[in-house]
């Protein structure tokens, strides 16, 4: 089954141990697709080393042999950036036992881990230490900071705190040499010479493997308060985050519009959840407020710009959650989206972005367009209205089957596409490009940009060993 | 006098028009040095196009010719990474004359200009329509946004908002071959592929010449406190930035620290300064708290905080600012140190970080060294605590004359050098590396991290024409 000589074997069973090399089938086999089991590929072996040096004497090994490497975390990822091809010649290497915490610091307000520590792990530390590590995602618990450097993942915070690459100050990474770059400095200030950190962020295991970072946490929330809110229409919701930032600034930490079509399926798949309103409105919004103090008074604030916007016509209805229970459930109607959507066949995924200013032209063009050349789909629109970020996933018309509606979805995805660029907006805002978007990303992108990244990967990586096949 | 052939001339003034061209050599001479005067080089003649076409066009014809490049901005750099050579071969490329607002987009709460536009009035535009820029420093009358870019700015807004970097969403470039990178996008999501633009930002232009940026705008600020506090100790003020960050957050938008030296030397130069307390005290830091809300009851927010840092010895004594003309002379307490320190000599100038919780024990340990080996000399430190970043400065002892004291200037460098690097820091914190540090960071930056900077110098810049001996 291995293409791989013995002695390359032996060689890294001496780096890693035992433990740390797995070359059973049976055992490999959860290293081998993602935890939806939507990509699935083939390894040489899985190694797992358990510290920096280690994978630098892998990725050295690896060079001398030849042989192409596929960093791996908790194998959350949407797009298959860290499944392996289906040679089987890849070899796959899990930064999972590289979990330490090996640093707090709350007067430099940082925390220094290693690539395996998953997200949760990483929050519940800053909460120990009375501060707030907030990259908050579905896939916290099992997802590592490691995949979510490597992707720069963002979530729902995004809006206030930024994305990973907002969050990081300082890196380890094993290079495509097995050299490493030690710049785990944690500084907010450094201006000598180009920021190499931020090459690395995002690539995706193409050139480079991030194994610790040095991240910045924050203070902690105390006060926080939610409401759910009817609009009339996607315009209606640009508005109102521009009144409640201009009212609240960074109090607004959530701000996820949904539409009608979204939480209906929620409504109908999910059990618990209810309509906080009688009537059905086109549009939803869940905004929640946080603040450091204590007693903030949030609740004043967020009703005193909601009366506005009823008053002004942006908003058609509003309920602001009074208890925790309440918080959940609204919470609720909009992390089931993706689930209830399940029910209904497959969802043809689309994670993109626009300028804020463009989601409402953006929504009415391309839904005008998708409804004329596909009658009968059903547009589940939702997202981060602040991060111009919208879940733009589309379910099949009622009463057709799966195979013809599948037979749409490349011809639907262009259409999505176009309408993102032709709005200057990203065809991947969160998730990456992976193995799922490498082919959209070369039609999409231009050229210069896509030869300045070929050109940056041939710099780090001349011999092309590093996630082949990935990003590029 | 130029080295330049007839035909060349010709060809930019082609390019450029005649009002583009300078080469004589009095209406040359502002575009040589510095405005300290602290750099003076030559040039075979100024260009000034006045679109990024005529930009990429010039490039091109330098490209061709062999020509290298000396981009410019307002001229304000501390570094002298704006000002050529001295063998009047180099070709000075301003681009004051790119000073278009080319959009305000305030729903996506973005606006995208030229380089050449004056920082101040890009925070004009930006109050213009209810918003706020926030990066703001001592040349914004005079630096432009392509120079903030080029040199990654921070100055006092960091601490909330972050440095220029974090205030950038999207770049156009001309690249080394004359060829345009439009990644002019006002996205907060994007991971589709290398983060281009964090390579340009900050490499002094280097690597290519940034002619447009989309930055980010904030919400406007309707409230503001300022509050004038003494303290022990180093150590108490960061005790004090943690103790304010927890209870205020981001409210806590200013937390700058000065020595007694440097409080003196103020109280003793600028005209219309004074104490604001009949004792004397070692250690003082001015905070400033802001908040967007009218009614934000800062002051009282502030007296709580230190209230408690007073009960508790953090604190010696404090004084909250009621009115604007008490928020400027605190203010002008700090912001004439510079100016003062010129009176008592030559300033031997260092810009260092290091973690915030570092500080204490790096002032202990630097200041001891520089004692022991230079008696008499005075330490003017002071600086943004909460960046971990210090404008570490030191004037001859009383009664040394200029000359001698000067002669120590490399002996008092490598102290102050040694101990940033020991205690994880950056010898440059904001002003960059220009021609004034280049070689101190081929000695204090690790070989690894030159390398991958020198890889990225070839791969983007292979003939080298781009601000050639700057930074590396």
């Amino acid at each position: 089954m291995s293409h791989l000589s013995e002695a390359f074997t032996r060689a890294l069973e001496q780096v890693v141990g035992s433990a740390g090399l797995i070359q059973d089938p049976e055992r490999m086999n959860s290293y081998l697709s993602d935890w939806r089991n939507a990509y699935r590929g083939k390894a040489a072996l899985v190694v797992r080393p358990a510290s920096t040096a280690e994978v630098a004497e892998v990725v050295r090994l690896c060079r001398e042999a030849s042989v192409a490497l596929v960093p791996q975390g908790g194998n959350t990822g949407l797009c298959g950036g860290s499944i392996p091809d289906d040679s089987g010649t890849q070899v796959v290497l899990s930064l999972t036992r590289m979990s330490a915490i090996r640093a707090i610091d709350v007067a430099n307000e940082t925390i220094t881990v290693e690539a395996g520590v998953i997200l949760q792990r990483l929050q519940e530390a800053a909460t120990e230490v009375g501060r707030l590590f907030p990259l908050s995602l579905g896939a916290e618990g099992s997802c590592t900071v490691g995949g979510n450097m490597a992707t720069n993942a963002g979530g729902t915070a995004v809006l206030r705190y930024g994305n990973m690459r907002d969050l990081t100050l300082g890196l380890e990474v094993v290079l495509a040499d097995g050299r490493v770059w030690d710049g785990l400095r944690g500084l907010r200030k450094d201006n000598t010479g180009y920021d190499l950190k931020h090459l690395f962020i995002g690539s995706e295991g193409t050139l480079g493997i991030i194994t610790a970072a040095v991240l910045k946490l924050f203070p902690a929330v105390h006060s926080l308060t939610t409401a759910w809110v009817a609009l009339p229409s996607p315009q209606a919701a640009v508005d109102l985050i521009g009144r409640m930032r201009t009212l609240c600034g960074d109090r607004l930490t959530g701000f996820e519009l949904m539409s009608r079509q979204s939480v209906e399926f929620v409504l109908q798949h999910v059990t618990g959840c209810n309509d906080p309103f009688n009537e059905v409105h086109p549009w939803y919004v869940l905004i929640e407020l946080s603040d450091t103090l204590v007693n903030a008074n949030l609740a004043q604030m967020l009703e005193d710009g909601l009366g506005e916007a009823l008053a002004q016509g942006e908003a058609l209805d509003a309920v602001v959650a009074s208890n925790d229970a309440q918080v959940a459930a609204l919470w609720a109607l909009r992390e089931g989206i993706s689930e209830a959507q399940n029910h209904e066949g497959p969802s043809l995924k689309h994670d993109i972005s626009v300028p804020v200013s463009s989601i409402p032209a953006f929504i009415e063009a391309t839904d005008r367009k998708l409804k004329d050349a596909f009658p009968g789909v059903r547009i589940v629109a939702y997202g981060h209205v602040g991060d111009g970020n919208l879940h733009y996933n589309i379910s099949k018309p009622v009463g057709t089957g799966d195979v013809p509606f599948k037979a749409h979805a490349d011809a639907i995805m262009h259409v999505i596409y176009d309408a993102t660029i032709a709005f200057a907006g990203s065809i991947s805002a969160e998730h990456g490009l992976g193995q799922a978007k490498r082919e959209a990303a070369q039609h999409y992108k231009g050229a210069v940009e896509l030869e300045l990244m070929r050109t940056l990967k041939q710099a780090l990586d001349p011999v092309g060993l590093m996630n082949p096949g990935k990003l590029l």
